[in-house]
């Protein structure tokens, strides 16, 4: 049955990619209040995608609270599977994505601006390109390619898309939470990962989880001239260069007080598979950071510290003057946005209390400190040992033509949490994007062949859970 | 000679306050490109005014060269003072001050328009109030009044004026360096300074010098996300602020090897003198700084502090994310922008020099940093023991009712040290600011009874200075 469709998703191919452009050509930037009628533009998009894919009950469901101002959730469902011949029902599979994106800037570092997308050299180069609106739309084919050839599904579907996850997912978090029946499915996949190298069929088992934070630090009631004061008045970004040098020394290590208590360290053979894989620290240091070093905690592989060791960052310092030249001023207040990622044994409740009593605790003189979160996601793993992650695992080695690894993801996708959580079930993060593609920064891009596999990878995973034969425990044993 | 002077700036008192509000309507900003043409618009208004005034050669100079696109400069003289009655030659005096202004961000704590100049409750709000717009005019003003009254001055008078103040005055440096003989003169009188309480004359005979610098940190090649590369990527921010801890010690020692070198200490009759001025820690803490303490080195005294001691200051860390809500990113660059306030005995170019060094040492790994010079001014002391200090402080004593004090400046005024340095000449820093005039911060403003006695005072101390009589040495023996 899947050959049928696989034929359509060739011959659509073309189509597919003119549409997804278009998609890309909406600004969805879900952190910024500008773009808020964008954001719902790309849903109503998507719907209408789904729509006509011939998903059912296609709607918009609204994530606006009181406590919270949110952007829409895009539903659809097809729940009409036929029962297996030993009478069984067929499972349910729930399909995630996201249409929302990153802010673009610096939109100066563009080759071509982040809201037109281009091709070139077989990528197609836009913001949201392969995070996540490329990878969302190939599910989003991958059923318009079977309903379109077979007029049905091989297992019921459900489809959940965001409008939030690059500004933490609160309203699909609290719909899963109180409304987590209208979702009720077996498993969960979720396209929002990459690939561990070019043309390696690969399966995310394990992501980190994150808190992101703001640290304030206030001084003087108002600006003042350094000149006049500096000597005596209290310098917020000296005090919040001071706690950040406290908190992470030059090792790698995080001085916080427990922050590495009851951390789960990865099995000996998740340690050992990960040895196998083709990674060289050398050609990652020069072609994807280009940084003169690597940091972190030497001790661990670079990718042990990346997908089980937790971190922190400073993604930016407001405040103060930062235009061109020069101001003397000692600013009344800074801020620090401070993030941390957690892995698995790590809460982010608990890690936010450890952190905020710690910068309490070496808050300079004449300094007063705020800490607040911002999102926060919870750190997961995934057991590879069940029938959806053996039908991805084979799905994606077909379509490939060589056999899939497992590897965990540094970042966070925390609505993985939630469903594990709330709704009992596993996700298989199945993704396609590639290590250069420029997640987050300028010139991101989705390998088009990639785009193309992926929809295969997905009418066969649905193929394969749909399927009367038992799933095989796959090939890498 | 002065009475009827007097009895003409108390008349024209009013109109005198609506001129400085036009002028406080440019917006000279000196730091911002889009300000440039309101920059030359200030120039032509103070040209306009020194014109008004009767005075000579008015005319602008332009400061750009191939090496710097500079503000013009602004020159006047009158140099027909009648000789002695010995027939001796009168002094000729440089009066100078600056019509740029430093940037009104941010705006939004401005309880009126920063360019909209409006009177509340005897003082004067807009930006450039009192620096140095107000206190510039008071000179202008005091040559006009002299001159409708006697049609001529009591000595030699040259005008210079200039429009790069606040952004390191590079311009008339280079003037003052190649045309000195343009401003041939015996000494300076520079209102730019501050009094060190209300009603109590002030005169400043002592500036800190600075160096003000980018610090630019350079990680990943680009920037990167941090869920993916956080733990191997480094981090500029955290290099930053690692940096910045090194150098600044938490008990506000710099801590770069030699920075402290050569530093000449205040006279122990000069330490005695602040020892005596009417100064409560407390009371600064809480009405003019407003923070929970104050900092820096407290073996000294805060007055030793901001005017004796040198400091370091950090006034912003442009770059990475700095919108509103998240964003993971690891930037590939993040720069500081620090500031070095220098005492006399210490060299710009050698505390430069020193810190350059220090921070290339301490560079955390997989960094590279670069060290720019923004500007730098020298330290600089006044003799109080020549005739052109005691005129000014009879002719304060004089108009204030009240012992004038001897104080030195925190801040730096580059152009005193030119004046020694490149004309031989000593300058006479008579000013007429609060300490609460707010400046360089939101609600800048200038008490308008100091902006009368102001011009009163320089009525009398041009007077003094061409006076017959010998100038005695004042009366603070």
């Amino acid at each position: 049955m899947s050959e049928a469709a696989v034929g359509y998703a060739r011959e659509q191919g073309t189509r597919f990619v003119e549409e997804l452009k278009d998609l890309l050509r909406i600004p969805s930037v879900s952190t910024a209040p500008e773009h808020v009628e964008d954001v719902r533009k790309a849903a109503e998009f998507v719907a209408e995608g789904l729509r006509a894919a011939g998903m059912e009950h296609v709607r918009l469901i609204e994530t606006t609270s009181d406590a919270h101002k949110g952007h829409p959730l895009v539903y659809a469902d097809w729940l009409h599977a036929e029962p297996a011949a030993d009478g069984k029902a067929k499972p349910t599979v729930l399909l995630y994505g996201h249409y929302d994106v990153q802010p673009a800037e610096p939109l100066d570092e563009w080759k071509s601006p982040p809201f037109e997308p281009e091709v070139r050299d077989g990528n197609i180069y836009a913001r949201g390109a392969v995070d996540d609106k490329g990878q969302m739309w190939m599910h989003v084919k991958a059923l318009e390619s079977v309903m379109k050839t077979e007029g049905k599904l091989p297992v019921n579907v459900r489809v959940i898309i965001e409008g939030e996850e690059e500004v933490g997912g609160e309203g699909i978090a609290a719909f899963v939470r109180e409304h987590g029946d209208q979702l009720k499915a077996d498993a969960a996949l979720v396209s929002d990962t990459e690939m561990f190298a070019p043309e390696l069929p690969t399966l995310c088992v394990g992501l980190r989880g994150m808190i992101y934070t703001e640290l304030e630090a206030r001084g003087a009631a108002t600006d003042l001239h350094s000149g006049m004061y500096g000597g005596a008045a209290p310098n917020p970004f000296v005090a919040l260069a001071q706690m950040i040098a406290k908190m992470k020394r030059e090792d790698g290590r995080i001085a916080i007080p427990g922050f590495y208590d009851g951390i789960e360290e990865p099995t000996k053979a998740e340690l050992e598979a990960w040895r196998k894989l083709p990674f060289d620290e050398e050609e990652y240091r020069k072609h994807e950071v280009g940084s003169t070093e690597l940091t972190g905690e030497t001790m661990f592989s670079v990718l042990e510290r990346t997908w089980a060791r937790p971190t922190m960052d400073v993604h930016g310092m407001p405040g103060g003057f930062t235009g061109a030249g020069a101001k003397t001023v000692i600013p009344a207040r800074a801020t620090a946005k401070i993030s941390f990622r957690l892995v698995p044994g790590m809460k982010p409740e608990a890690t936010f209390a450890k952190y905020k009593r710690f910068v309490e605790e070496i808050c300079p003189k004449g300094i007063q400190v705020k800490v607040s979160m911002i999102h926060s996601g919870e750190p997961i793993v995934v057991s590879t040992d069940n029938r959806y992650v053996h039908a991805a695992t084979q799905a994606m080695a077909e379509v490939f033509g060589k056999e899939t690894v497992f590897i965990r993801g540094g970042g966070s996708i925390p609505i993985v949490g939630d469903f594990v959580r709330e709704l009992g079930i596993p996700t298989v993060m199945m993704g396609f994007g590639l290590s250069d593609d420029n997640l987050h920064a300028p010139n991101e891009k989705f390998h088009l062949a990639n785009f193309h596999r992926g929809i295969e990878s997905i009418v066969m995973f649905l193929d394969r859970v749909g399927s009367d034969k038992p799933v095989s425990t796959g090939s890498r044993d």
